[in-house]
């Protein structure tokens, strides 16, 4: 009888300092074949609204996201939590941040009114279950026609924040470096796999409504078509870095946090790695657009690690 | 017993060349009511979805949008119509113009994903009655929760079309010139009595879900909040100008046709007006970005008609 690994949640497995070396992968290909084909670049408009109404009732859980998401780390609510009284001037300090805010807010109305796909809609790395061979994805209760950046976003943000958490979990100064390379490099390996699987799906596609092949057939139209696929997923990319970082910031001065940082005993130490997450989360939510690529999230995430004391 | 003047098709008024004083303020405070207290900007999320859900069933009527105003046109289909043969070199340009498609798919995809507010989903000048003294919408069987800027489009396309029209009705040359100058002050007067009545419901909105009041209380806040607002603006006047063209060129190449131009018996003078009507829209298609407002677009307007034979 074959011996069975048991699957890891793998958040669990990024405090450890453990490296998979399917989830990169296989969570691109996720994120490529589910929200590519419950789309409307993919489906009909009678199946695309036939998903839609039927996700439509799920308001309650949306609303938790709505609430502890996008609103509540920004004012003085009951249920926030952050690690006291260190991080009090960067929760102050946001409450008062009016770009900050309102960028927060465009997303916001993007998660509630953007009905690309259907989306997992809470598909953080506690939500994925792996081991060296094999990824799975669990917990779908959050799932509604939503914006697909919404989902690629919150496992690059929660890479994001396990990078920065890094710094509580080793033994050593330094002594996690090479695992901090592999996260960010897993990081941009879930956004360029999943690029390209969206691409290569959507090039191939023969049935959707929207873009439909019978409109493009001769050169001139497909070389239109490749460049219309690229300013999609410029667009798609800078939604996935404001849905990432209003996800890290939420897991810092919300209700709900993870374990990379709880698990942090010290709190000064824990406050330090997560003034560093907030720093880079705010930029990936007001400055989406600054970014070239994911590597030059990778950059500006070394950059603000190595600053601070 | 007072004497009731009959309600008038506001079509059949532009054809006749006459003047309604209270249109374009009637029009634009229905288009900012309806369209702002129907969005999440007014309201809370479980209501809007329940708007999304209880109009996700109107497919059928949506498909046709979908087929006859964003596909058809831009391909051989046999239920296209167009004033032959004196267009038959502006509809194959448009089957092979790739950037002209590629931007009109992308609307297409907006109308069948962006779930923003209640929309008419028919609102052309067809389906405005008016008098003197009243203005009535009519015809609501295409509405569902979509973009804002397809309503606003369809007033101020139908305005363009009515414009452009006008040489086919004008008993001399010139004679008409007066009526030409007072649409194209109603187009632009729709856009701005919309846009300053939206944002004054917006404004004094106090419990949206989206932009929630109680974040933005601050001297900074309520300033970046006015720059959102300005932003917001900005991109449903680039919406509504891109579905203002797609809704024109559909008049012209598709299937339903407009009195307007229907009413020009000459083809070839209908033809002429069309020609014009259509290179406009389809910078609006494409060039949306590059219109600076309303009065822009009236230019582009007087340009394009001044240019031709």
């Amino acid at each position: 009888m074959e011996y069975l690994r048991p699957h890891v949640i793998m958040r669990k497995g990024l405090v450890g300092g453990i490296r998979y070396p399917r989830f990169a992968g296989d969570i691109a290909e996720f994120l490529a074949a589910t929200l590519f084909n419950t789309s409307a670049l993919a489906g009909t408009a009678a199946t695309h609204k036939a998903r839609v109404e039927l996700f439509a009732p799920n308001t309650a859980l949306c609303k938790i996201t709505e609430d502890l998401v996008f609103t509540d780390p920004y004012r003085e609510a009951p249920l926030n939590r952050w690690t006291r009284p260190w991080l009090d001037a960067e929760k102050q300090a946001f409450e008062r941040d009016s770009a900050l805010k309102v960028a927060a807010q465009a997303l916001k109305l993007k998660f509630m009114t953007s009905a690309e796909a259907l989306i997992h809609g809470d598909l953080h790395t506690g939500s994925i279950m792996v081991t060296g061979e094999d990824t799975r994805v669990i917990d779908p209760e959050f799932a509604f026609i939503g914006p697909m950046g919404f989902d690629v976003g919150a496992v690059i943000g929660n890479l994001l924040l396990a990078y920065f958490a890094q710094g509580g979990h080793e033994a050593a100064r330094g002594a996690r470096d090479a695992y901090r390379t592999w996260i960010l490099g897993e990081a941009e390996k879930v956004w360029s796999e999943f690029h390209d699987r969206f691409l290569a799906l959507w090039r191939a596609a023969p049935s959707g409504d929207a873009y439909p092949a019978s409109l493009f057939a001769s050169d001139d139209d497909r070389a239109a078509m490749e460049k219309e696929r690229g300013r999609f997923l410029r667009a798609l990319f800078e939604d996935t870095l404001g849905f990432a970082g209003a996800k890290m910031i939420r897991r810092i001065l919300g209700l709900a946090h993870v374990e990379d940082l709880e698990a942090i005993a010290d709190p000064e130490r824990r406050a330090r790695c997560e003034a560093k997450a907030l720093r880079l989360a705010r930029e990936l939510v007001v400055g989406a657009r600054g970014f070239s690529g994911l590597a030059d999230v990778s950059g500006a995430a070394r950059a603000i690690r190595g600053a601070g004391p």
